[in-house]
């Protein structure tokens, strides 16, 4: 017994899905990054730059300062967002990461698509359903790859929350409870001229922005699909006019399995997701941003473990991830058919917004 | 500052209810106690004996065997129900804390009333809205104070909860997140022959019994009612058939605040209360059960606390209150009115998980 706590300690944060060897990989897929805002300055350029499956070789915005400044500072070729999608500089990457806006989504991967580059896409993928069933259709066309960013699919403490639950340890799922929540304008910028506050651009704030986590989480350590959405937005404030501030919204899971959501873009900082079944119950809390660490508990009658481990750089393992797969030509988990899963939930909890009732799925 | 943290700390489990001397108390409050189930037994009676404004004078049962085992453990004069009800030995008590099935309730409040008795009920108030109603009329023509057993609503973590909130601390409220569950059946028994598992004397199951926590506190802490409800209900093992395993429910408070809840007779134990507002956020976990001590903990931007404190015996503070109020002459504030709130909300949460449509209170 003994040696099998030491096992499952040692073995916490192992890269399940991992058998090329990180330290013989002699040509990393080369990666064009499509959009600089925050996120990708300091979360994934940092991650394409530790992992030793990816090397980040071009840079584009919009903000042509910003590619000057990024493109020295990181010593790779910074070319206009024309220049990319028209293939200018195709021979320097192998794969694009976009990182834009959300509505802008389409146009760079089709480009990169038609380009053949394998894609690796923000989500959510798109700002629309039909605009992301487009973005699906049209790399299925090119026969490029198409991975999705869930950063929390990569992470160690998710995937051992999922192997928990399916080995059984929680028994059978009761209910689940989640919440994410912030203060946009605050915590990570004052800015009121953000994309993200622009309806056209994001499609949404609350529950595009952030409600993603704990749908696409409970979605993936389920390993099971909503079939029916109930939720509410609410918009309180002027600076939030026009999209929902925050979001809150019931999902329900076959045999009537319930999570519990919340989120808010205007709110304390709060994040986890507590799944609690019949014989034990598993929590993440902190559980969803990249700049905290990550909370692990198991609980079983009147025995609690937390488990602290070494952090993992969140987006350093999406990307090895990516790579890896790249390399080994192996099939992505959370690929676009996935992704359209949350954009047509999303959709589905907007809607049901909106009239005050449920909205089944099926 | 410093000072104001020490006071702070040290008034945490201040009675901020109590005006008169524990110690000058030379005539306590005399209870009959009607019914002797486990709760009555292992935390009303030796809640009673604990406060200094109660003493058990009376015990009266269904099971003969137990108003003699515990009448003679306790000193106190053993009765039968029909005893109790006729008045037989009415010079015996001043109050009577009625403790038996739901169904039950009105009866046993009914001859307490007509005996001009103060009255303790536990909660839920009785089985339905319509025989809760009545209870509470019999209270009203009687001219009897009538007090139900909210024991989170005296307990001083709930009662500093509810002070943070109400000083602003936590900022607007957003959104609560409740959860609490247990195996019924093997955590506290394992017999199936109990009255909570039949409709007609529980009136339901996971949401009369536990569900009412959430509902309850959540109204308690916020000084407000639910304006809507959505809940749904299910019942998954044969034990429980034809009342409620599981329930999920929302609660719409005014303004769109919503809490999100569920609880289970079926699943690990665990028990939340989680509020998070614009400016901060306050958790009890554990929150809701006798057995457990409160965790306590209170979160404003970066910084969390958690408040170790010394633990109240719940039915202690729930009996001090009832007893001092009686003395002093004061209105009891969870009273019959308020618990007609739960009712009415309980009844409209069944209602919603069978229609699948949010049902409205206003």
């Amino acid at each position: 017994m003994e040696t099998a706590l030491a096992d499952y300690l040692d073995d916490f944060t192992r890269r399940d899905w991992q058998t090329l060897d990180p330290d013989a990989v002699t040509d990393p897929v080369r990666i064009a990054v499509v959009g600089l805002g925050w996120f990708a300055r300091e979360w994934a350029l940092p991650g394409i730059a530790r992992s030793a499956y990816t090397e980040a070789t071009v840079v584009t915005d919009v903000d042509a300062d910003a590619v000057e400044a990024v493109a020295a500072d990181h010593d790779v070729t910074g070319v206009t967002p024309e220049e990319l999608r028209s293939g200018a500089v195709a021979d320097e990457y192998d794969a694009v990461y976009v990182a834009t806006p959300n509505a802008t989504h389409l146009e760079y991967v089709t480009a990169a698509a038609e380009q053949g580059k394998a894609v690796l896409c923000e989500k959510p993928l798109e700002s629309t359903f039909d605009r992301a069933e487009r973005l699906v259709a049209a790399c299925e066309d090119a026969g490029v790859p198409l991975m999705v960013g869930y950063r929390m699919q990569t992470d160690p403490a998710v995937r051992r929350l999922k192997d928990l639950i399916e080995a059984g340890v929680v028994g059978d799922v009761v209910h689940v409870h989640a919440t994410m929540s912030q203060t946009m304008l605050g915590e990570l910028s004052t800015d009121t001229d953000q994309w993200r506050l622009d309806p056209e651009l994001s499609g949404g704030n609350a529950l595009m922005d952030i409600g993603i986590y704990p749908l696409n989480t409970t979605r993936f350590v389920l390993a099971a699909e909503p079939e029916q959405v109930y939720g509410t937005t609410r918009t309180e404030h002027e600076a939030f006019a026009g999209v929902d501030e925050h979001a809150s919204y019931r999902l329900t899971f076959p045999g009537g399995v319930e999570a519990m959501c919340s989120v808010s873009q205007n709110a304390q900082h709060a994040s986890r997701l507590d799944v609690t079944g019949t014989e034990g119950r598993v929590i993440l809390d902190p559980a969803f941003y990249e700049r905290e660490d990550r909370g692990f508990a198991v609980v079983r009658g009147g025995t609690r473990v937390d488990v602290e481990f070494e952090q993992v750089h969140q987006v350093e393992e999406e990307f090895a991830y990516f790579g890896h797969h790249l390399l080994a030509d192996e099939p992505f988990y959370p690929d676009g058919e996935h992704a359209l899963g949350d954009m047509r939930a999303l959709d589905a909890i907007y809607e049901s917004a909106d009239t005050g009732l449920p909205v089944d799925l099926t």
